[in-house]
């Protein structure tokens, strides 16, 4: 943190939209310098996305910002963090003012509204990357982490599954398309489940932010538990113009491999379903069992009729037809 | 932190060359979960490097890893931050084994002398840039700022200047030529100057880490501290290998704006100097006094006769010969 290459982002740096009492110095100086509260951890986690590969160029870039704030929030709600503090690394290969604007006014709009304060970084000429580091406090023992989830525990997810995989595919095939607002706010602004994440540190046995697709992030979960899973396909939320897509391409895979969800995918022991019960109402979002941890390593999916069906060969399928 | 793309290195991730006994959960979940000591606060910094941009892109990956370290490290001696933690992304547009270890390899080595523990990160295919986040420990009022200089303080400089910059001009006009190791050394693996750093936190009034030029740096604390100074010239330590490059350029200016120095620059006011005398011994590495803080603003550079020499004019002749 020894100067940026870019004013107009050193005042960005200079003035964030959030300030907190626990930042003894911002940017400015070699360092920031921060005050952890006593009897507290702090979680911290890192995210590049680069242009061409993580988004499409063309992103509009006030959800831009938003985005590269909200996939490292996601992390911190995984573990049931409250958000504190972030730096950001922005390399760029030149200077466009109004674009860099609406990129920072996207990425402040999410930190106002979780009270992370950006307090340091760096701006450097390059190919178009953003890493942000982002931490946050947990009381410690209350971290949910992904090696907590025991045969019985059912499995739940937040929000609704695959919506950002078919903006993708849609945007990918014809970036100037028209394509239902709903998929794409889902690709483009996802919600971070920081509140969510908090409020269940108390009742879930394990916790991931489904980033890569459910399938993927679940046996994450299966390897760190050292245990299995029973998904059933029905139960899977979804938003009506998700189904549609699957619908018409035959896509029915979709939610399990589509990825930039952002949900919080948990396990629930039986012992704790009447405090989730109770939790519902204040969780401000859907909430959806999906299935079932199983001693039997693997993980299985059964359709409406009970039928077996392979994730998998399902995704090798998928792939083929791309 | 949700899975990177290079399972090599998130091996590396996953057995880091120290550990730490405040680092509750290193790689391997959403989040890392640490433990910062009661009383101390948390210093951060962050620094990307570009392939091109901030190193040429055949310097040797033992080197560039300890590179990438160095740079944040710099930024945390020169607050007198005890190092901890960091979290490293590392984008690669493809996988090469051979490089990636030796990259490693020279990461470990600095983190191994400073005892700060890798403690997650993401690795992104992309044009190859790193971004390293670093975090340390200081004592409530104990930091190092740029703000505190004030006029009558001595202006002091660790080791020697320009070294980097003569290397990094030489192996600009040819990479593959034979270059004074002194030289290479010092652009290519900078010792970070952290001890020192911690030692003078008691001394020294004001302090920055010299990584674009030492007059660049030096007018970020003029700046920060409403004043102005002046450089001796003659008294800028340099190696002979550097002097002997200035000689035979006639670029006198190059300590002032060579940049990738990586040595502190700190001030000292008067009733500290025996204090800083009883500390030379100790401190392992050259120490120099190069001028004086003055109330005048701006920044004046006399040479050995006495005249003044305008390093402004002189960077620009530099510029326009380059």
């Amino acid at each position: 943190m020894t100067g940026g290459e870019f004013s107009l982002i050193d005042n960005f740096f200079a003035s964030p939209a959030v300030t907190r009492a626990d930042v003894s110095l911002g940017s400015g100086d070699d360092c920031a310098l921060l005050e952890v509260p006593p009897g507290r951890q702090l979680a911290v986690t890192m995210d590049t996305l680069v242009a061409g590969r993580h988004y499409l160029p063309q992103t509009d870039p006030w959800r831009l910002g938003w985005k590269v704030l909200a996939v490292n929030l996601s992390d911190l709600a995984a573990m049931g963090a409250e958000p504190a503090w972030a730096t950001l690394s922005v390399t760029l290969p030149a200077i466009d003012e109004a674009w860099l604007a609406a990129f920072m006014q996207g990425f402040s709009a999410l930190a106002a509204r979780h009270d992370i304060q950006l307090v340091g970084g760096d701006t450097t000429k390059g190919p178009q990357a953003f890493t942000l580091q982002a931490q946050g406090f947990v009381e410690p023992g209350r971290a949910m982490l992904r090696s907590g989830a025991r045969p019985g525990d059912a499995i739940y997810v937040t929000g609704t599954l695959g919506a950002a995989g078919a903006a993708l595919q849609l945007l990918c095939a014809d970036p100037q398309q028209a394509i239902p607002e709903a998929l794409r706010e889902r690709l483009e602004q996802p919600r971070p489940r920081v509140e969510q994440g908090r409020k269940l540190t108390a009742l879930a046995s394990a916790c991931i932010d489904i980033s890569d697709g459910l399938s993927g992030d679940l046996q994450h979960i299966l390897d760190a538990s050292g245990c299995g899973a029973t998904i059933e396909l029905g139960r899977l939320p979804l938003l009506p113009e998700t189904r549609a897509f699957m619908q018409q391409r035959g896509q029915w895979q979709l939610p399990l491999t589509g990825g930039d969800d952002y949900e919080l995918l948990f396990t629930l022991p039986p012992q704790k379903q009447p405090a989730l019960d109770a939790l519902l109402p204040e969780l401000g979002c859907e909430v959806t069992r999906i299935g079932t941890i199983d001693s039997e390593p693997g993980l299985r999916c059964i359709d409406e009729r009970g039928a077996r069906r392979d994730p998998g060969q399902a995704f090798d399928h998928f792939a083929s037809d791309d």
